[in-house]
């Protein structure tokens, strides 16, 4: 098994986590099964999608449909198994900020690889990693949880990918560039669970 | 009158339904002549128009101004005579249905031609048929009505979808193919409304 | 200093403008620094990354990292010195009129430009112009604002867009066809705030 082979079979993981996620989301909102494949497929490949739109690239998706093939089957199993088979919270906070770290780190390294400039590359990373959350939250109608004060998200995303930026422009090779990135926002965003680490909240005007 | 042009004024039926309730819907929540020209426009064209950006094609209302001229008309005939010309519910609720089948067979046809793989064309023509109401629902602030225990309505036809596929994985005929997919997703939809059919649901944990 | 170069700048202003107001909306609804860059750049850069994603254009702020660094760095400093420095509500209300006629009169220019029928590039003009406002609420969970009843917007940047599709068709110069578009869409939305002008309202159904 060589490293593109792993890499491949680690995003179709994150990729049924992400479908996991959003079923659940789904359920709380009494959907039915439509809704519970729709929420868990915008989930998985949102973030993908959208970076993919933006920077004018082949939907992922659209040309190997295993991506679609996982995150539907993962949506439809969630749907009918979720009673039966459950994850201990901790563990899945856990295996979704190692897909949060994979996902920023991919795209930043693709957007990095089209030659955009730093900042569209750690911002299409962003995207990969936190959008599909994002379009979850709107198609519940709910406002996006990561724009709610909480713990470290989206920031330990984009310090993952900001990690990235720099140790590319610093001509380090790609793969000591992703393990840093990918060990920064993953860690930082352990360390945010852990410790309940916040980002700056807004202060109303006082009266 | 030629096949291709049948088709054609055919769509231009299809989308000015469309449009018609989603300026009903936008009424209903109180939006003026804009809202109820923006939602209209969305239900009409946003299912066509999401197909034609994720599979980068040309979107189909920009070379060919028709189908904004006919749904923008549409929309502000119905915004200002919805008090005079009203079509029973039931008629409603029937051509919705066809509509539903027409947008959904085309869609899988366009992208079973353009190459994609099975699963990603059926997933085409569903988002061809439904996206325009999901996206009109979200204009609307509302959760995507499809996504909520009903009715069968992405199931009838996400069924005339596979229908389509099959026949095509079979090598029967383009129009056989299309004519049975359409009898499908129509047949499917229409005995829903009669006899209440419903899909799975989401069954809660219990304490 | 060119006049490209002068559009180039006041075009960055328009920007900011927009990244301002979104933040606002973000504070409004208790987001923290995540959400308020999120709306403030989805407020001044989504309308024309809607349009160049219709027209299959490069999206305007890949390419030139500038617009993202405006709108990230406005966003920031609006965060945390909301409390410090006010705009007056009306001058508020002023610039945002003046950033609507630009943006929507470049919007259909560019879209002329491209060769699209008539009634496309004054739609792309108009989606230029309101699309990041709808974008925002949509991503702070409110029906847009420009869809619900109250003072021109839409329609001022509709009737600028028209002016500009209109002269373009007479073939007056860009520069004059620009220059009474703008007048159009900024006169009538600044008539539209002092007079308490208002587009057609919905009339239910008598019982």
């Amino acid at each position: 098994l060589g490293t593109t082979a792993l890499f491949y079979w680690i995003m179709l993981a994150g990729v049924a986590l992400y479908a996991m996620t959003g079923v659940l989301d789904a359920g709380r909102k009494g959907m039915d099964i439509v809704g519970a494949c729709a929420i868990g497929m915008a989930t998985a490949a949102g973030g993908g999608t959208i970076r993919d739109l933006l920077m004018d690239r082949p939907v992922f998706w659209i040309t190997d449909q295993s991506y679609l093939l996982v995150s539907l089957g993962t949506a439809i199993l969630a749907f009918f198994l979720h009673r039966v088979i459950q994850l201990p919270p901790r563990l899945f906070l856990i295996l979704d900020a190692l897909g949060l770290a994979l996902f920023t780190v991919s795209g930043t390294q693709l957007a990095l690889a089209a030659g955009t400039p730093w900042l569209v590359a750690g911002f299409m990373g962003l995207i990969t990693g936190v959008a599909g959350g994002v379009l979850r939250d709107i198609l519940c109608n709910d406002i996006p949880l990561i724009f709610l004060p909480g713990q470290l998200y989206a920031i330990a995303a984009a310090a993952g990918a900001a990690a990235v930026v720099v140790m590319h422009a610093a001509e380090f090779s790609h793969q000591l560039a992703a393990t840093i990135g990918f060990l920064v926002a993953a860690g930082l965003r352990l360390a945010a669970i852990t410790f309940k680490l916040r980002g700056p909240e807004w202060q109303p005007r006082g009266d």
